[in-house]
């Protein structure tokens, strides 16, 4: 068996997250049809990890094995000719049968995208709009409470995890013009992890929370999740890192 | 009554186009809808003229005759609140009664981009992508032949139309980076006009045909349109003009 491995993009807003389902269109499901198309055989893909509904995909990394060996770039022409104009691969290369897209991880880096001013028809799946001028300062400030090894037990949603620990190594936030980047890389995010680290800084810059708030959530050990959360529209995985082979 | 005049853009990749059909969700019909909710009487609009399905709007004018007064802002809001995200209205004020967004129209201004390299499934709805470099000098070119006051029933459909005659002023083609922006100010724009002349001259620019081929399309007095067209993603309505109080 031959393990692929591939770097890809998509646009989530037309997608019910990144993980097969049932009954909805996901990206998972559209990648394995057409691998399976190409391979004439039932081809699984196993990825980083799942994005929810509506979360963009820059970098994505996922692998599949196939016992038909094919060349990168001809395999990048063919996925990317069938797939739907949402999906698109950036890479393909061959890995070894140790490398797991999902366990090799080291660290992800997450974007999350505001945007000051009226809604435009044309950013809306891409960016969260804001009304209002933030005070970067104010957030940057809170931001380095999360940095380090935490439990974000209470900065994720409530479903059973074996631990809840990961390491914030960089939140980074800038504005350019009316955009506001938050780049965020870690160990690891939960479910629902980066919203709600955005979404509870937003609730302390417009002085709903205190930093006490973030400092307690972090050290409760009951589960207690914080109700701040940005929607998913400006959130986007951009890269995942690995060590050795797959090093950037 | 007052007729109350609107100025608004939308991503028309949702869209069976702008006009009202039976089954299919166009932008008239959820203008009209939410207009009827926030007056509370059946209401109709007219609109500088319709665009076809995936064809996207930054400056679409309508009007609607309604018979309470509405401060302008105030209504701005409630149909943006209330409105799908995909539109958006950007401007709204009461007009004469003689103001017709359709037949007052002096002049409108189309947009059409063309972006060179891969597929960028954030951008699939927006741009034609095309995976070589543009000649621009040739295609300039060949755009001055459509200058000016011409016949173009070969460069639109087939539908039965009163006159085919109308007026190019300018057709403005400049890159940017990896895209290309076609900007086209005539009188008027028949069904398909931009995407058949925008077709035509890249067809000229990768020497399917001549610039005989042009002339002779346009000269024609049968009905024979030509073949080649561009997909509706990368087009935008960008301006309406107006003489008088509608005057920019």
């Amino acid at each position: 068996m031959i393990r692929y491995c591939l770097i890809f993009s998509y646009r989530g807003n037309e997608f019910y997250g990144y993980q097969i389902q049932k009954k909805e269109r996901t990206v998972q499901e559209e990648m394995e049809k057409v691998l399976s198309k190409i391979f004439n055989e039932k081809m699984k893909i196993s990825s980083s990890g799942r994005t929810d509904r509506g979360v963009h995909a820059l970098g994505q990394v996922a692998t599949f094995d196939a016992s038909k060996e094919m060349d990168n770039e001809k395999l990048r022409f063919a996925l990317n000719s069938l797939l739907p104009k949402d999906i698109h691969i950036e890479s393909v290369r061959k890995c070894d049968a140790t490398f797991h897209a999902r366990f090799s991880a080291k660290a992800k880096t997450y974007v999350y995208i505001i945007k000051k001013g009226e809604e435009n028809p044309f950013l809306t799946s891409y960016v969260f709009f804001l009304h209002k001028e933030l005070n970067l300062d104010k957030i940057k400030e809170g931001s380095t409470l999360f940095l380090g090894e935490h439990d974000f037990r209470n900065f994720c949603t409530n479903k059973e995890e074996q631990s809840y620990m990961e390491t914030l190594y960089e939140i980074r936030i800038h504005q350019k013009g009316d955009y506001y980047f938050f780049v965020l890389t870690g160990t690891g995010f939960k479910r629902y992890m980066v919203r709600m680290l955005i979404g509870t800084l937003l609730a302390y810059e417009r002085d709903e929370i205190s930093l006490d708030y973030i400092r307690e959530k972090l050290k409760k050990k009951e589960k207690d999740p914080t109700c701040f959360k940005v929607p998913a529209e400006g959130l986007y995985l951009k890269e995942v890192y690995y060590e050795g082979e797959m090093e950037k």
